[in-house]
């Protein structure tokens, strides 16, 4: 997917909204349990709820691979679905990898083109060889984890090495990494204010923001800091909108919290 | 599996190689690739002619997500395998995992749950919530990125905070973790200066490293720095062992490699 075919769907669904598929089957509806693949089905009366409110959605490997085989096949079916049905929509892998060269190609293998996901989410603490092969792929996205939403952010991230923090040298050695056009970058939403120090360093790239509502972030500041002239935010919730309710109407309740942050989004867009 | 355990395996076999399952099947003995199950016929083998040389395997995931569904089966079967036949044996999923706390405990029920290894690979970015999540394994080992053997290691785990290297802090934070004692960390054998004052920050946890051959380390620099009273060392071998042969003696090919680093190890283990 190119960057283009992604700003005009966020600007045709007056949508940035991500959808988090972290699907645990401790907290789907009881009913679903039933069913020969209760993942796939959950994950799908999800998708097809919501598809036309958001412009992403991002499963967790880590809720996949908790079930052993049958979440993975659970991963693939759901994939192989959303691409089928709606493949104007951006597919994320969350999946925090990195590792050297030979196996970050692996790994670029597996999401990219086993799994056919557009992009998939890269950890930064091996450096260049770590990214760069999932950079090759021109028509996919690199997103690489900068700022993240959770307390232990703090232990290494915030550190100061030569005056700035070590989020920051992330952003600014990843720029020189070739094909940097494709990186977008993980920015938890808990640190709103930080936005605006973090559009100084990538002006342009997409920001992934996680932890909006559930981790306590706000939509208005976020925006605030965030939102470029093409956008440029994927904002993402998951919590929120997938356990809105364990009856029946799991998927329409889903919906409606969907559509609630869309309009709320679409209000933000129509301030830039 | 208890730290005294695996240095009574280490002491019996006079040993601590750790082979790297790092199965790539454009790599293995072309007449496997007639197996219905490629990856496992050759991990069967190595493990086979290699477990009363070596006292850990070390599977890197992305070899096996690289091969969608049927990696995982392979992997799932691979541990099945060397579980039953050599209970006493440490598995090592190298999945260098990291996510916020919720995330990482499935990640945690992946690895030592469904799939029952004894120990797992954690990248420390995401600090404290991301990490000890897998330390409340309190019978499985948690093993911690430090310094990488990579290139991209330069990019920010030597750069310098408060005036000591990323790593340092690192190793050094990770001590204050919850259960911090089922801590090990990976260190670049490609760095052998560095394991002197590693030493002086983890005196006692097992370090895992990898870089012996392919990636240039030496052994016996890495044992001068690096070993304790109690061994302390866990030396990666991959490629190197795996892919001596491409014929129909791989297996003894690779065990014929191992041999040779087992006799190193003991003589290095005869200077403690």
């Amino acid at each position: 997917m190119s960057t283009d075919e992604l700003i005009s769907q966020i600007r045709k669904k007056k949508s940035f909204l991500c959808i988090g598929l972290d699907t645990d089957l401790t907290k789907v509806p009881p009913h679903l349990l039933e069913d020969a693949d209760p993942i796939f089905a959950f994950n799908k009366a999800i998708v097809d709820a919501t598809h036309h409110l958001c412009v992403a959605y991002k499963p967790n490997t880590a809720f996949y691979e908790a079930c052993g085989l049958k979440g993975w096949e659970a991963l693939s079916r759901t994939m192989e679905y959303i691409n089928s049905n709606y493949p104007e929509i951006l597919t994320i892998a969350d999946a925090k990898r990195g590792d050297i060269g030979n196996t970050a190609t692996q790994y670029a293998k597996a999401f990219f083109e086993d799994l056919s996901f557009d992009a998939v989410t890269v950890a930064p603490y091996m450096g260049r060889d770590s990214v760069e092969p999932f950079l090759k792929f021109r028509d996919k996205f690199t997103i690489l984890l900068a700022l993240t939403s959770n307390p232990g952010a703090f232990d290494f991230q915030t550190k100061t090495i030569e005056g700035k923090e070590l989020y920051k040298h992330v952003l600014e050695t990843a720029l020189t990494y070739e094909n940097a056009d494709r990186l977008m970058f993980v920015v938890g939403a808990t640190k709103a204010e930080y936005l605006k120090q973090i559009r100084a360093i990538v002006p342009k790239n997409f920001l992934l923001v996680p932890g909006v509502g559930a981790q306590g972030g706000s939509l208005e500041e976020v925006c605030k800091y965030g939102l470029t002239r093409d956008v440029g935010l994927l904002i993402n919730s998951s919590r929120g909108i997938l356990y809105s309710s364990r009856g029946e109407d799991f998927a329409a309740a889903a919906r409606e919290q969907a559509l609630q942050l869309q309009q709320a989004m679409a209000v933000e867009m129509g301030k830039i």
